[in-house]
């Protein structure tokens, strides 16, 4: 069975896939700075559902990017959000990421509240004013408190939302909300989405700004 | 917009995906061991093909808990299957979990050879007699190496190997090195994965096992 393996050197390996996934994309074209994201995405995944699933507001690259070139703080839902963004690119440019669900005192607020952890850490997020780029890879109940908030004013609006929570109870509505607003947003439509999706797309912003990006 | 979102308390949001995800599934049973793990993937996913793709060795689930049970240390070829295992669950089992890809020695090493850290990071799991479970959601280059090291004889069989690496190469084919192994593994047959995918399998041991995992 080993025979069917085949050799392919460890820095090659991205490079064949890229090209894997652009070959079987075939006529398919994109705008080139949608391309990145697109790719990445389903480079992370093995599905191309997401060259129809992905919607990215008109001015979210471009927003997204200098917030990244800012050096500003990305807040997470979840750790393995977290866990999945290049650190390494991401600190070359000043940035770096937190993520408050596993906080005492985000626990306590929620428990108290009855409402979820997450949605209870967007509250904290919102408080930070460095934190320009929001990353929901899980919970919808985080990014309707996100909309919530922007909408009724009590916080800024953020420089880009990448909302790709993904399952069955209220997932969709959530990231309708903001397909349907004028806030710059990377979003994956439909129920599908997750940590590994919300962290490819903030990589393949990271390696549109940085192109020195191997350890 | 806010009006289309249904107000489902936090503890009940999981209980209700399950339901969501029992009824599209329709007719199709599993046996009673698989049910839990098919249904994880799908709820962490959204993605109804894991009912299909997903290959339980016969043995799998049985040795995955014992081992479970026994307080073992588990191993993942990246930090996000790591950050997605519910820690608190497996240490009440007295267990752990370890990610040897950062490390220093194995940078060096894998520069050295010209083959990938994750390959590297196998061979120094493999010395480590406490780790009997193997989850590999991202490199199939790590689910080759350990493949090698156990047919040589030169490690002894893991009690559970989680194969669901994704992407384009040799990813198939490194699964399917399992598929047709005496190896007690599940393993995630096609292009799709991930480490959100192995960290759901992983969970679903964990929670069969403890049912008592809110925190």
């Amino acid at each position: 069975m080993l025979k069917d393996i085949e050799i392919v050197a460890p820095l090659d390996i991205e490079k064949r896939s890229f090209e894997i996934i652009t070959e079987e994309l075939g006529d398919r074209k994109f705008p080139k700075e949608w391309e990145n994201i697109i790719k990445r995405v389903i480079h992370t995944t093995a599905d191309f559902e997401y060259a129809d699933n992905l919607y990215i507001s008109e001015t979210a690259v471009e927003s997204g990017i200098n917030a990244l070139k800012s050096g500003c703080t990305i807040v997470t839902d979840t750790t393995m959000v977290m866990s999945g963004i290049n650190k390494r690119v991401l600190g070359s440019l000043g940035g770096d990421v937190k993520c408050f669900i596993a906080d005492e005192d985000i626990k306590e607020e929620a428990k108290a509240k009855g409402i979820t952890r997450s949605a209870v850490a967007i509250d904290k997020a919102s408080r930070d004013k460095n934190i320009k780029i929001y990353a929901v890879g899980n919970a919808p109940t985080a990014l309707i408190r996100l909309y919530e908030l922007i909408e009724k004013g009590e916080m800024e609006k953020p420089q880009l939302v990448v909302g790709v929570p993904v399952g069955f109870v209220n997932v969709v509505e959530s990231k309708e909300l903001f397909v349907n607003s004028d806030i710059p947003c990377i979003i994956a439509r439909g129920r599908k989405g997750g940590s590994n999706v919300g962290a490819s797309i903030i990589n393949a912003l990271l390696y549109t700004v940085s192109e020195n990006r191997r350890d």
